[in-house]
């Protein structure tokens, strides 16, 4: 066993390229058997493992600057600089990140999470290299979908304008989380398949040089004859037109050729751009066979690659299902009716959508700017477009929301999934900014659902909605197991619900907040404390009757929210209050502090952050005992 | 003459090609007479007479589609569409918008201001036109500057893939705003100088003629020779790769030779893509001589082109005038300092830096995400990045600044022009969104100077901070003409200014709003009020000790600022007391509301929101009035 003997990437550089070899088998068995138990990036990883020991072969890091886009390929760069002995930790609170981190090793030079950054990341780090006079390489990972993103176009059309050197490994799969969509996809696949005419390179050179010498005024149209010929031999001229230099495709499981072209790479002054495929999924049949699952899995059963959490009774239906659930059935009511996904048809539970309406399912691939202003035109146009995507990838569409969406005042639904926590995904994936970044945009409705129940009456209110944007964002968990309604219903526009009476004290809380809340006031209780809860379901506009009544009965209140506390619903409160001129209302606020919350259980990041039962009981009695106090010393004075 | 009977775009088709080239040129004058009075966007606009004429000749608006990226170059629509006559109130408030605007004109069917959305826009309306059965044109004319924008690669991976029936019009004018960079326009300069070949195609067929006949095993492989051909002969390969038809490049004067490619392009049944090349400023010396300035002009003379602004004595030198003088300064003592800019070196002032130092300007294009990512791996490499960017541009890269400069805590400087209202580009670039789309990201510290001496002095405390990103926002105006200080100093981080005493009202304002608040002071000292003016510099943090203080002291607060009221400071400060259970605390709100705000003056603008000294004083005066009837209430209960 060679595995367990590495701690550091110096340590390759002695071994064969058999050596190597058999350390790749080692390190697939290692990432098989670990991820059996905390789950993670499997395929993605299985697929660069040879990659990854190239670079690590072929370069020095940290010297050498490695940068992985999204980073949750990087599990084999993790063991491979002296983190092994972590790998039961994974994902979990505390433990080893699932995606790159600076904090862990120096080795992590750059941490991602959303697609598309590493090329901006590696110019950066190249132009610093130069202007410090250094002479690090620069090497950026990135996988076919990833390119797709517009950020990343942006980056080649600085990188081969400026032409310094660097190196991007175009890792192609395939695949990003679901199968591919676009031209740059369609024409990847065209290099793939023509691969076959690359070993037929020096035949063509031979039949070029039937070709007569030209002379004369010709002579110039010969020329560009051989330069066109040139766009044949080189089958990435999309990259070469781009300034770069373009070396591949080369088979990602062989070490040797991947070695031998780093190489050649190497003697590249400018960009350079090598085409690596890979298979994800690499050597584990239940992954190889099935991309789309192995993309991030739960812990599974090590022979079928089935799910434990399959394995296991799961007891409610996940917020996702109702969502494509209920889409359907708006669907078959409404032929208007379109869902544009950005590569998420899957994690947005899109599939089953897209099985009985293949033409009104829209996936555009990595592009979460494009999707949004083509909802706007669909808008426009006459069709009820619903947006669906994770609230933290949304981020990426914020000016199209604000320019093209909500300044048109389109009819866009927004579904935005991965509203609040996330988990395991951590600190760059949390859903817990869109209501302060969306808050504040004109024109739009902002709604959350308490239950699994409201969040299908939300999108039938959404549907008949016509006056503008509208949006409903729901949690990545399971819903609560309240049984749906047969008839879809619309709620009426910033109307609350005040789910539990009482005068005293109130919770404004939203989402599975409210549910907390329910718990609460039930502990509560028992203590004597009458606990009102609302379900603040409209996050804009805000319920402007059930406000009022609040702050004239006296009620004070702690505004629940998983978002950030700056900016969110308690915000939107307090504004409130202070534009009616009411000075007497008691608003305390509970949301996400001002700290970006890493990885590890939803419970866990609750718990870190203060949104649990306990801490809301808490407050309340603190309240309590204030208010008396307050209450005392404004008589006194 | 012929325009004068124009008004509406059927008239054209019964005009010959020689009528039409005449009615070019008499459009050319009316729009260099009108822009003398008016200003506006002459150059673009004078580069597309003859294509905005061939466009309107061939096709069938409103019920073909035509979409204006950005809209800035649509004043001959304008014209051909029925709005001669208001020409006159051009970028005026209640005036014909400088850009597409819906509720003009059944022919504006898409509206921008920001670059790059029309392609996205093109492929919703095909997609919306095929699922209706309806069988319309679409067509996005879209320049060769908004090509490089992320997002239009993102809609041309997407149409690419797809293949429906649309049509792109590049207006290659080899300009943005600024000279382009990238390897794109790397890539159709190659094109364009490649032209004269193009004539030689006849002559190269006749060359392929003369390969002999292949069978056999290399019938491949001299097929592939062919196709190798065949990207020599159609200039536009890397499109032709991405799924479209290319064809051009065409010159965007010749009406003829236009006419001929749109029917051309008629027969493709899948998207093509139009090269036009065109000349900025066309057809008027002064702005075909200096492209740069001719991009948006203020009122000139028609002789010389030179601006009537210029004439008149500026009184003070702008916000923009004095980061760019100040830039260099700091430039000269730090090495470090980088400038990077979207495709705005001039727009924000970067020229005298770029001149001095040429290696530290970094101009990306218009490539909102890719500068701010690029920024934080500068940082990340020991660099001094400052971003300088227009806040309504920021925008787009607000994802960026969350995911890769605040979550890495990154060294990155932010320059954020054109702060609170912009006059007459109108709705589409308002600055007034950036505090409520930044206050709530972990770790950036957010400032705006009540004046250009104290924004130099920030400038030098973001230099001098190292704990993470800072940004300092400034407007687009005139500076207050203050003295500048000779030494530049770093302000104490979170601190605010208390510039005139008082303990019953105060008024917390940031920027140009701290100038009306001390005018209002004036004029409430006439009456007897003691208005306290504070200098809330310090977006985020906010100044702890003195909201305290201001609190304790028990005074009636007015937060002022030309931002959003919705999550910008105001709600900062309601925040700030509600977490420090402070309920005594009257905050009054005067910010932008909740409505996109049209083009007009900024003192116009500032007059529709209420943000005047006039409105700010009835404020005060009514908050006395309600404090006495609220301390009498109080007193009565």
């Amino acid at each position: 066993m060679l595995l367990p003997q590495i701690n550091d990437p110096q340590q390759l550089k002695s071994l064969s390229v058999e050596e190597l070899a058999a350390l790749a088998e080692e390190i697939r068995r290692f990432l098989i058997d670990k991820l059996t138990v905390t789950g993670g990036h499997l395929g993605s990883n299985l697929g660069v493992v040879e990659l990854t020991l190239a670079l690590h072969y072929c370069y020095d890091s940290p010297r050498d600057k490695m940068i992985y886009d999204v980073g949750h390929q990087a599990y084999v760069h993790k063991i491979l600089t002296g983190r092994q002995d972590r790998f039961d930790t994974l994902r979990k609170q505390g433990g080893l990140c699932g995606f790159v981190k600076r904090s862990e090793s120096e080795h992590d030079v750059w941490e991602a999470g959303h697609s598309s950054t590493s090329l901006s990341a590696a110019m950066g780090m190249a132009m610093a290299r130069d202007l410090k006079g250094e002479d690090n390489r620069v090497i950026a990972v990135i996988g076919d979908g990833a390119l797709t993103g517009g950020m990343a176009f942006e980056a080649l059309n600085h990188i081969g304008h400026e032409r310094r050197k660097l190196m991007v490994i175009l890792n192609d799969n395939e695949m990003s989380i679901a199968p591919n969509v676009g031209a740059m996809h369609n024409y990847l696949s065209k290099i793939r398949s023509d691969r076959h005419y690359l070993r037929a390179k020096d035949e063509v050179e031979g039949l070029l040089k039937k070709i007569p010498a030209i002379g004369g005024r010709l002579a110039k149209t010969a020329q560009n004859v051989k330069d066109g010929l040139k766009n044949m031999l080189v089958p990435g001229v999309l990259f070469e037109e781009l300034g770069f230099t373009y070396l591949g495709p080369v088979d990602g499981h062989d070490l040797e050729k991947m070695i031998d072209t780093f190489h050649q790479a190497d003697n590249v002054s400018g960009p350079v751009l090598v085409h690596v495929l890979t298979t994800k999924g690499k050597g584990y049949k239940p992954a190889e066979t099935d991309f789309y699952k192995s993309h991030a899995i739960s812990p599974y059963k090590i022979e079928s690659g089935q799910s434990l959490k399959a394995v296991k009774a799961v007891s409610h239906p996940m917020y996702t299902e109702v969502f494509g659930e209920t889409l359907i059935e708006l669907g078959r009511q409404d032929s208007r009716l379109i869902a544009v996904t950005p590569a998420m048809p899957g994690g947005s539970g899109l599939f089953p959508f897209a099985k009985e309406f293949p033409d009104r399912m829209i996936d555009v691939g990595i592009a979460e700017q494009h999707a949004a202003t083509l909802c706007a035109a669909l808008a426009m146009e006459g069709m009820k477009p619903v947006y669906a995507v994770y609230s933290t990838f949304m981020q990426r569409a914020y000016d199209q929301i604000v320019h093209d969406i909500c300044r048109h005042n389109a009819n866009v639904m927004f579904a935005i999934d991965r509203a609040g926590f996330v988990g395991a995904d951590g600190e760059t994936h949390q859903g817990v900014y869109d209501i302060a970044f969306m808050r504040h945009i004109p024109n739009i409705v902002l709604m959350m659902p308490k239950d699994e129940n409201e969040l299908r009456h939300m999108m039938k209110t959404a549907l008949e909605y016509n006056d503008g944007p509208i949006a409903y964002r729901y949690p990545r968990i399971e819903g609560t197991g309240v049984t749906a309604d047969a008839e879809l219903r619309c709620l009426p526009i910033g109307s609350w619900e005040r789910l539990r009476p009482g005068d005293d004290y109130a919770v404004l809380a939203c989402g599975p907040m409210v549910q907390l809340a329910e718990e609460a006031a039930e502990l509560l209780k028992r203590e004597g404390i009458q606990l009102s809860v609302v379900n603040a379901r409209f996050l804009k506009p805000l319920d402007n009757t059930m406000l009022l009544e609040l702050a004239h009965a006296g009620t004070s209140m702690v505004v629940l929210e998983e978002a950030s506390q700056a900016g969110s619903l308690g915000s939107a409160v307090l504004e409130f209050y202070a534009e009616h001129e009411i000075y007497d209302a008691r608003v305390h606020l509970m949301g996400v502090p001002d700290i970006f919350v890493e990885h590890g259980s939803i419970k866990e990041q609750r718990q870190e952050t203060g949104l649990t039962v306990e801490a809301l009981c808490a407050r309340i009695k603190a309240m309590k005992a204030l208010s008396t106090y307050t209450y005392k010393s404004t008589s006194n004075s």
